[in-house]
């Protein structure tokens, strides 16, 4: 990119300087120095939250929740800032006059009401113990009922953003938890002048000014075209949901722009000056494709772990490409300028944990151990002492339903080719294999919409299991990158700090320069890559055949299961 | 039953007498002493065989045998009457001369070469050394490729007995067994002048006649409507197999039949009187109906262990039902004057063995440890604490392969319905669900070729499992009875011998005065019931799916495991 190269030796002021990413996750925020020049990781701290996860009761006041709520205090953020930052800053030996510009990332939808100054209703003494005035953080699964009906009445009246969304808004987005607000503490709903995701949240209490990231408000505020859904839809949800967009509406900012400076309060808490660039906020797994230099269209990034999130940028301008069974679609949603297309597994890790914790002998057990290796370990290296296809076993990964591309939560796991020498590792290797054909579904699909996928580069912990990476290399029949920083979403949002601070033009070219990535660790091996073909074609004539409606079986297990089958 | 009580009621001189069946298993023979008048089981004593299951290397020599092969040396059948019958006489506190008869059953198809005068061919000091010469135990699973051969030929050739055996002759049978002696040894196979099953050879060696029984020549030897197949079938097999059926010819003897006297070197064996009834040989599957009084049509006997053969009469005379699938229809094959049905499940108790010995968490196994009980009871235990289909999955019972009704041995096990959720008691309840939808299977197809099934009368080693036996009834929506004698076929071989020695007119007589039965232990609960009609019903769906040709994904992954797909 000689246009990267140009900028980087043009003597430019920031280079050696220095930027702060601040990754929110679920538990904990990380901060990390990152050097603008290059993008080395100078130092990092993590601050755990001191409520962690609200999930039965609200600490303040001790008010019991219903079951699937997950709440968090937003001050647990501010401390992030307080505490993490000045220890990333002397761990890494970086005086903070040094630094020029500071990001953020964060989980969403995870979404706060607030004063129109950006005050947490949770903060007001008289809503301490109301659970609504709280931050909902993403895994909050209370309001499923809510989505349901946002999803039928958008069907039934032909919405055209819903197809933008793979035909489902999720009950972890803005709408369904607004609209749960509402009708669950109306009062709070009718004070909350703003519905705010905490990654805007957060970079407002910086700069001191709202500010609105075009990744969030397209994902997950249902922001398409430059328009939400309508009055006239909202008021057929509930009447008095009709002036709900207001509490959203405001100017749009594109990833990596500069939120504003900042302030001298934030300035207090960080020890950073006073007027530095703050960049707009922005979602992890999105901020990972700068991290990983996954700019440019048809490089697409895996975030790897429990579940994976699927991020792909195609050109930009015009209409995107007819997906199915996206997550999302949004223009400008990872890099600005591009189509960002979000897709995902929800069952990955956390389909492997389940087996490896539940379904697996004594014996095995205590192999590991005197090994000293994980029990992952140990049945990934029998496992990949076999040839594909050796085990004679097909999988369907859908132990935690299918995300994308048939948007189908209610599926559920399949396992076919059982004999009585069937042994555990064979199992374990199988359900690997299922995520990863599940992954090749997602590409297809992609691909037949017109989207290209030419590079598959992985990030999350998932990536050190290398069996795992050269099976999805041979699979895909792709190459396969390895995100170089095991902090990627905070060097994503260092990145997207750098670029706020004037040290690069934009994006792309910041992610080229500080980005780090192993480029094509994995490649497919032939034969290897043959032999899957054969077991691919099973798990999609059985994809097809229990997801599609060849056999609802899955489905009315699910019914049996709950009593409600006809 | 007024007849039998007439019987029993006349006075007749042998009521007051002893008979021993002795039931000759893999491992092991045991000999049990009866009362003529009740069916009464005073002692038993088992002897283990000194050879016990010849796999690897002759005793004698040395030879090593290839795999899948499975051998036995037929002086350890002697030795069984030579040591356990004068144990179980002394255990029963019985005295010799109170004995009239004694009469065996024996695994089968377990088959052996001799001379004319019923000497053993492997006893011939020129042919210690020849693997051929030995028995060949039912587990003998060497002449697949000889089988194969057998069955593709009878298909090709229309042959009217195909049909009669589900349309397949298996490996373990006399003609396949019979095929690979020729091509493999054939010195041994021209020297055989007899070709016969141990529970014939045995009774020869009690009686110093030869006889063939009904049931073995009917469901192993291929005798039907009193014909073989032909020579014009045997010479396409191979020119030299022309002869083979003269190996087997004798005048057939209906079971419950006497077979002979006891000669006076078996009365030296034994310690038994020289002269009494000898009754003719039959298999232990079959000779368990009479044990259970299972001798009028209708009444399903199931023996469950590792795997299940079930065995019910129909009416006898014309010709039987056309039954798909069933492992052998045979006149009098059960009880003399009924069409006898067999059919089989290949996989249950293993299949359950198989989940439990791998694929169940240490910490299952210390809470079954600590409890003092067995895994199999603690994971029943928390089975039976769920309703039916509270576990959201169904299974396919293949592991194994399916015997009846889709005699289909490449077929494997499915599983679906697996979530994050899923704990290994509910899988283990999916197991044995999924076997008792395969014997509703069963039945159903008996049904619809006309054959009555009105009861269920369950032997075998997973009786004891009650939550099963209740599940059984409450699947098939039918009574249950159990077996009431842990040693059935041994009491039903006593049953043979009592009617061999005059005691009673024929054997359901006899069982119906010795015979031992819990009837309808187990009844059908209506909700329970209509609950698993559900289950059932996507058993079926899946069961014909992947059975019978809507996709054949199992077999597909057999052929990519043995690298022979196309």
């Amino acid at each position: 990119m000689s246009t990267d190269a140009d900028f980087v030796n043009a003597h430019n002021p920031h280079l050696d300087k220095y930027v702060i990413g601040v990754d929110y996750g679920t538990l904990s925020g990380r901060a990390l120095v990152v050097r603008v020049s290059d993008g080395a990781e100078l130092g990092s701290a993590v601050h755990e939250y001191a409520s962690a996860v609200i999930e039965r009761a609200l600490p303040a006041t001790g008010a019991k929740l219903p079951p699937d709520w997950a709440l968090q205090d937003p001050d647990d953020y501010r401390e992030v800032l307080r505490r993490a930052v000045p220890e990333a800053l002397r761990v890494a030996g970086v005086a903070a006059q040094e630094v020029v510009g500071i990001g953020v990332d964060f989980t969403a939808c995870t979404v706060l009401p607030t004063l129109k100054d950006g005050t947490p209703l949770c903060e007001l003494p008289e809503f301490r113990d109301r659970p609504h005035a709280y931050v909902k953080l993403w895994k909050h699964h209370a309001a499923q009922s809510h989505a349901d009906r946002i999803n039928a009445l958008a069907h039934e009246r032909g919405e055209p953003w819903i197809g933008r969304y793979g035909g489902k808004i999720s009950s972890e987005w803005e709408y369904a938890k607004g609209l749960q607000l509402l009708e669950e503490d109306p009062e709070i709903y009718h004070r909350a002048e703003r519905w705010i995701e905490a990654t805007d949240w957060i970079t407002w209490q910086l700069t001191g000014t709202e500010s609105r990231n075009a990744c969030t408000a397209g994902y997950k505020g249902i922001l398409q075209d430059g328009a939400r859904p309508g009055a006239e839809y909202l008021a057929a949800l509930n009447p008095e949901f009709t002036g709900f967009t207001a509490k959203l509406e405001y100017p749009i900012s594109q990833l990596g722009e500069r939120a504003g400076g900042l302030t001298k309060e934030a300035a207090g808490w960080t020890g950073l000056p006073e007027g530095i660039a703050v960049s707009v906020g922005n979602v992890d797994a999105h901020v990972t494709a700068p991290a990983v230099k996954a700019v440019e269209p048809g490089r697409m990034v895996a975030i790897m772990g429990t579940s994976t999130c699927h991020v792909v940028s195609g050109p930009g301008g015009g209409a995107p490409a007819d997906v199915a069974g996206m997550c999302g679609v949004v223009d400008g949603g990872i890099i600005a300028g591009l189509w960002g297309y979000e897709a995902g597994q929800s069952g990955v890790g956390d389909i492997f944990a389940w087996f490896v914790n539940g379904f697996v002998g004594p014996e095995l057990h205590a192999a590991a151990i005197e090994r000293g290796i994980s029990l992952h370990e140990l049945l990934t290296e029998r496992a990949a002492a076999q040839a594909p296809g050796e085990h004679g076993l097909v999988a369907l990964d859908w132990q935690s339903g299918n995300r994308s591309v048939l948007v189908d939560h209610a599926l559920s796991g399949v396992i076919l080719g059982l004999t009585l020498a069937t042994e555990p590792h064979e199992v374990y290797r199988a359900l690997l294999e299922a995520t990863a054909f599940g992954t090749r579904v997602i590409v297809e699909a992609l691909k037949a919409g017109g989207v290209e996928v030419v590079e598959y580069i992985a990030a999350g912990g998932l990536t050190k299991n290398s069996f795992l990476m050269q099976m999805y290399s041979d699979v895909l029949r792709c190459p396969v990158s390895i995100a170089g920083s095991a902090q990627a979403p905070a060097l994503g949002a260092a990145i997207h700090a750098a670029v706020a601070a004037g040290a690069y033009p934009d994006v792309p070219a910041a992610a080229h320069a500080m980005g780090s990535v192993i480029p094509s660790a994995y490649t497919p091996d032939a034969d290897r890559a043959a032999a899957y073909d054969l077991l691919f074609a099973e798990y999609l004539t059985l994809h097809d055949h229990f997801g599609r409606g060849g056999n609802d079986v899955l489905h009315r297990l699910r019914e049996i299961k709950a009593g409600t089958q006809k």
